[in-house]
């Protein structure tokens, strides 16, 4: 989609991955001095040696002291886990918390829409998806009260466990307030579920008037009463924010007040595929431990991130803004992420002509918006979404002017696709 | 353990990272060439981006090309999957085979001694592991008359569909002739076995009198009954031969005469992962497409890789016969792989004083020699062995001198240890 690396990443991995490089005036001290100090925490000096199933000790410190900064209590590097992308740490630790027998089905519950990463490992892990269901008339937000419902509701055919939070959403890119995440935490440790927090957005906040607040954050604030109880797993990654290094396939996960010997198996577990990427975690320490002020790539490096940021801020707002513009179409603010998950109007005739071709109708609206413009989205039924209601998700990641384009044909199809089958 | 990484390798690796480096006059041209046909099969020209969930094109064409050498019939990159190391692939093919339901369990057959990773598998997805036993007495040979005893008995309680095969053999280092990986695929296809062909170690074979041969390329030469039929997985990775690139989790597995819908299933299950890591995919690429006569980089990098293989052969005779000269120790030839596995014997008293700590008495044996020595191998009850006998393997990856006193060592204990428990 045209956006470069930054290049402070990608000197600092070239530089641990071919080390001749060290001696090259070419690349920076900074970048030297973070690609020696990788390399010494590798076996051999060398990002071709495994690491740790937990991943490189160094790498778990600089990601420790990331998530305690501006927290009161620290985060140790015992409690973080370097994985392959963050999908892999989501399906392991679900792949734990699962297992374990007990009479009823193991119940995780996910917000609907959701990113289909959950439904597919629930459903591969035989476990019972719980859904509850965001409410796009306040701006895709969580209330604590569907939470209720959709756990109590669970109750009758299984034992809900584990509680999925996606945060800044995907596909619906909103941004949870403090309150908000007080309330579902209070919740978690009424219901004893176990807190899945994916937060592979946090830096992908585009709303002036929202902030990213990490549940682990919040939970310390609440006090020792949740701090000590609460069980958290977290998400972080390399493909998000504005590195946006995917094939790395780098990330964390946190995870806290997990007992002792289910600990144990997860180090099990982890241990059978021996390490995730050491490169991946190379490029995982470099986003939580960036050029600072003072160093002397720091001007580059804040420059490139604020272009990036600043780019999807505008998109952010310039697709909101057109799809708004469009009859027909409804797009909530996009405060974070970044897709935008627009609830499409699709006329009666349509919705019969879509069963005609056994088709759910927004993948006929989708399908049709491919063949006639070329344009890919995917359909909401996909993602999941209130019976009778139809959406797509979109990236915002093209360039700003491609972007105009594909939303202006977007349009034309949209206004075209309601007078034909009006 | 002081192996040092192949030049040719990681100056490509270096050179997708950092893509400016392509105008270094550091870096051979044949290296840049290599360089951009990857970055041009990658999302963006960039390591950093999704890769699709089969892996990059142009890497599994190099991998098809690979496999096709010296063959009749064509391999097709639509068979090839890259994979995050073979751990991955392996776990996946067989994540597939043992789904499905069906009145009784799925029974895996696999060789004992075993690599773990096939019993952790087997045990994670709740199947039965069927052993067959190596004969000890004939070099680890894989006789198919024990074949036929295994999946006879367990008939009796499972559905045996799946047979491993490790080869070269880890940890037991055994290469397989042709005529017994004729008898194996004969047996696979009178029991409709689906095959799984475990060939990490290809390059890895360090007897005179040995060769590798790939289970794909005989049963192609077996006609068209077996190769139109016979269902197989074989696997390769960076992580071993002469590269040793285990931490950037590059491997790949050529599944062929898989059920088209099963192929579909298989790859909707690899892409709820999205992809392997694009840098692994790189290295895989260079693995099976190194510098060639003529180019610039051959002869550095021929030196390089005679160098570590020849190192290995040496250090695979020395601790043969080294081990052969210790009282109660008995080491088959090393063929191939990177392992000893000697059998020794333990003396009646110490096995009492392993179950008076409750210890399986190899796992005694290997914790006492940590303690007096700090050289830690790994018992033979974490790879299976037949009741009564003990082992542990060790790896031969250290420098020559060092190897020579870790020998000199474990010499040295074996005959203090049957001296006080004699």
């Amino acid at each position: 989609m045209g956006q470069q690396p930054i290049t402070f990443l990608r000197q600092v991995m070239a530089l641990c991955t071919y080390p001749n490089l060290l001696d090259s005036p070419s690349f920076p001290e900074d970048a030297k001095k973070r690609a020696r100090r990788i390399l010494q925490a590798c076996g051999g000096n060398s990002l071709g040696s495994y690491s740790a199933s937990q991943g490189v000790n160094c790498i778990r410190e600089d990601v420790a002291a990331y998530i305690t900064g501006g927290m009161r209590r620290a985060c140790g590097p015992d409690n973080i886990y370097l994985t392959t992308g963050a999908s892999d740490g989501i399906s392991t630790i679900l792949k734990i918390l699962v297992s374990g027998g007990g009479k009823s089905r193991t119940g995780v519950m996910i917000p609907i829409p959701q990113y289909p990463l959950y439904s597919a490992v629930i459903s591969e892990l035989d476990a019972i998806q719980v859904n509850y269901y965001l409410d796009e008339e306040n701006c895709w937000a969580l209330n604590v009260n569907e939470l209720r419902r959709a756990v109590q509701e669970a109750k009758d055919h299984c034992d809900p466990k584990v509680l999925c939070i996606i945060n800044p959403g995907n596909p619906t890119g909103q941004v949870q307030s403090r309150k908000c995440i007080e309330d579902v935490i209070h919740f978690a440790w009424e219901e004893k579920l176990f807190l899945l927090a994916d937060e592979v957005y946090q830096d992908n906040v585009y709303s002036p008037d929202c902030r990213f607040h990490s549940f682990k954050k919040v939970l310390y604030e609440m006090g020792p009463e949740y701090s000590s109880n609460v069980e958290l797993a977290s998400f972080h990654s390399t493909s998000k924010g504005y590195m946006g290094e995917c094939g790395y396939r780098g990330g964390y996960m946190e995870v806290i007040n997990l007992h002792p010997e289910i600990k144990g198996q997860l180090v099990k577990l982890l241990s059978v595929r021996l390490c995730p990427p050491v490169s991946g975690q190379a490029a995982m320490d470099i986003v939580v431990n960036p050029p600072v002020a003072g160093e002397e790539s720091f001007e580059q490096f804040s420059r490139e991130k604020e272009s990036v940021l600043g780019n999807l801020a505008k998109k952010a707002k310039l697709t909101e803004d057109l799809f708004n513009q469009v009859p027909g179409i409804h797009c909530n603010p996009l405060q974070g992420a970044m897709y935008a998950f627009p609830r499409i109007f699709i006329p009666a005739k349509a919705v019969e002509a879509a069963q005609a071709h056994q088709m759910a109708p927004d993948m006929f609206y989708c399908m049709k918006l491919l063949e006639e413009t070329g344009i890919c989205v995917v359909p909401g039924s996909g993602f999941g979404q209130r019976e009778g209601t139809y959406h797509f998700r979109m990236t915002i990641l093209p360039p700003v002017e491609k972007l105009k384009t594909v939303l202006q044909k977007v349009k034309d199809f949209h206004i075209n696709f309601l007078e034909n089958y009006a």
